[in-house]
């Protein structure tokens, strides 16, 4: 799993049946201290998360179908979580 | 998933039977900015995607398979939806 | 699999019932002479760690699942032991 | 899936039972202008492929085993044909 | 898969009863001319493997679950044979 922020939210047409009605997010890994590296990809948000949150992001496929509850689903990064804080 | 720029198709021939009659896109992601990242790679075109469209890629097996309907397919990245726009 | 060492712990909210009561670290991983590298990442723990901790970490999602003894849950990357000594 | 250059094949001993009889090529990533990129890997040869061929490379293990028709094989990267042009 | 370059091997404690009496070893990635790259990692033993061995690592679950005969071990990498030679 990952620490994410989120940066925005994509809409996207002439989608497959399997992504209707989905909420997609842009998200950046972010480090401990907060600081963003990596790059951007994009994550169904099954936990209400706005931009500029810190999310806790799943991204393996059958972890990712699990907590969406579609099995059949082709999802492979979910938002299942917003990081309040990190104790060190 | 990822967003990703659709850079071209590519010729392939002795192909293994669970690659026939797929459409088969060279890609490279994109930022939130549109910027290009990271290495070029196949996907499986299932959004009737063009060359130079901004794209949703699954890459997860799992999920890829689901996408096209071929459980048995051997299929790793697939383009599920056209992005049109990034809200940040 | 990963030699990691435990950065800390994080506080979450709004997570999805999957990762109800879970124990989540942020770890980092380590080369041969214990120097970190990559970025750190979250990994449930099943061996008690602590912060400070060199960590033996599965990262792949049915393993994950196995650990645990949930086959559905959403996990994938888990501390499953700590890591005394290497022998070179 | 990716774009590979056949670099060459290696010769091991002492190989599982799930490896033996494969033919196992070092194939490297190359981006759109056939130019390598990131490290090379071994892969399961399945399009009678030679030294300096680019070929189409499945990496995600579920769809490496269907395409050689081992359910139970211990697959994780199969040459599945032999691209002859990129058209941008 | 990998080739890997096997650089020592690691005693862990207070493991998950999944990782009882397994043989782990740190392996790096090397290239075609038997130069390291990317970070080191840990992989099981399944190949009477020593130090100093160039070995072939399955880097992936569901295969290397396979090589070792435990569908429910939560294992993500093996080393599954010796590599001799590298025909370029």
């Amino acid at each position: 799993m990952k620490m994410c922020k989120v940066l925005g939210n994509i809409v996207a047409t002439i989608k497959t049946k399997s992504h209707h009605g989905l909420k997609l997010m842009v998200v950046q890994s972010v480090d401990e201290r907060g600081e963003p590296y990596s790059d951007p990809f994009i994550a169904v948000d099954c936990a209400q998360a706005g931009v500029g949150d810190i999310v806790l992001v799943v991204e393996e496929g059958g972890s990712a179908r699990e907590v969406m509850k579609r099995p059949e689903g082709a999802v492979d990064a979910v938002i299942v979580g917003i990081i309040d804080d990190l104790n060190k």
